[in-house]
């Protein structure tokens, strides 16, 4: 039996107790390491093994998708937990590594949680009145992609909100280490609130579609459903200017608000409109 | 303090451990009753309440509406929690609450968990390619509602799916009892797949606009995240004639799939085509 577990979004105890109790029971323990390592760290890895009372093998993506039989077959003759940061069905490779599953005929148990697409309703904002989401990668020198930009347009024509996903790049090889055959990592790169409104708002500059500007109504979310997450509402050129502190990152642009939705991000508005604002009024 | 904590969508194992512990440390547990009873019944209550170490007083949409101040009047003096199925800003009336709380200076602390919105993705459509959602009602002799036909339309000429939330009518007074000026009730009703489908079609007939056809793929989702789900996929004409069982009940009309959602589908696609199909064998 393959276990795949969602771990929800904050700390080791926002697992559930459906999702404790399958942990338990399982031989092998699993976790993805794509997010998993920036929202629990080392040292958390430490508490969840204590809390589950076994070792966890941290698996990177490459582990993932390369080794994924060696993990199936393990699953195919005892009971194997593979641990996701938010719901299991937030990234593609998770639903590849469940039809991979399915295709040995290994049965697969889900164990749903909080996920970023539900919880960004924490800002006030109504989960039925969001378009596609769109997910913003960092610009090179020579790659800066805009298809999220009509999408983002095409929202906002229909008054709909957009929840912009921010580039997370983790164990992304060296141009060097490509060269020489030999793997070396760069450090990881997460997207910062403040990052994606300048290329938002350079893309906006070649464009010129008014898809959005500088007055545009957003909302910046960090680290959410964390006991320090922080949440700010505000004009998309004043909140390049909040430090919104550690990652994870993400971003709505709105649409059109309804009243209980503005009556919401009034209490995450910036109050003063000054250039160094840092969002301490907000939560 | 104010908690609001959401409770998943299967039995009293979804909790997580922050909810549970939150739970435990509030004098006063609410529940507000609009899909609750549905989910645990009045001895998954009891359950609860054995579960929790206190008792829990079921609020329905009336007394959440109604006697909102006397609750956030305990918030202000003593930790207070109000459990919701699923996540809790799934419906305005809990965000309507918050703001309330916040605006009589209440702290409110929200315990995240999977909903409808996120754990939809279970059946292999990815989560990102999905537009607005709709809610489909009712249809009366005299009101047939069609504002949804339009939604789904603009969603599958992007491309992208439309999750469809069906109608729940807990506690509507009858005609007779407003005429009297007493309150009596409806009994609840819960819209199915079958039904949802019927007044698609319909609409469909009466618009010509091709939205949508029996032959657009489709997924019904029963019981969505409990032990007992019930997920098939096929086209709409197929559907309409397997039988989903008890409630709650969603369905997704399908835009674009590509590979790895068609992969995913596939498990839970109808074996044999006759009319009296009954999804046995998916999961």
């Amino acid at each position: 039996m393959l276990y795949v577990i969602g771990l929800g979004l904050g700390n080791e105890k926002d697992i559930t107790i459906r999702g404790l109790e399958a942990v338990k029971r399982c031989e092998k323990v699993y976790m993805e390491a794509y997010t998993s390592l920036l929202s629990f760290g080392l040292s958390g890895l430490s508490t969840l093994e204590a809390m589950y009372g076994k070792a966890i093998t941290v698996a990177d993506r490459e582990m993932v998708e390369e080794k994924a039989d060696e993990m199936l077959a393990e699953a195919s003759s005892c009971d194997v937990a593979f641990l996701v940061v938010g719901d299991p069905f937030g990234a593609t490779t998770h639903t590849d590594l469940v039809v991979r599953a399915k295709k040995m005929g290994i049965e697969v148990k889900v164990v749903h949680n909080a996920s970023v697409m539900n919880a960004v309703g924490v800002c006030g904002l109504q989960l039925y009145r969001f378009g596609e989401t769109v997910s913003i990668p960092f610009f090179t020198e020579t790659w800066r992609p805009d298809s999220f930009y009509e999408k983002i347009q095409r929202n906002r024509n229909m008054g709909l909100h957009t929840l912009c996903l921010l580039d997370i790049r983790v164990k992304e090889p060296t141009l060097e280490s490509l060269c020489r055959g030999k793997k070396q990592y760069e450090p990881p790169r997460y997207m910062s609130i403040n990052t994606a409104i300048d290329q938002l708002v350079e893309i906006e500059e070649r464009k010129e579609s008014s898809a959005y500007n500088k007055d545009t109504i957003c909302v910046g979310l960090a680290r959410l459903g964390s006991e320090d997450q922080k949440v700010v509402a505000g004009p998309m050129g004043q909140l390049r200017n909040v430090d919104f502190g550690e990652p994870l990152h993400c971003l709505v642009i709105t649409g059109e608000t309804h009243p209980i939705e503005e009556e919401m991000l009034d209490f995450y508005k910036l109050q003063s409109q000054g250039p160094f604002e840092d969002g301490r009024n907000a939560s």
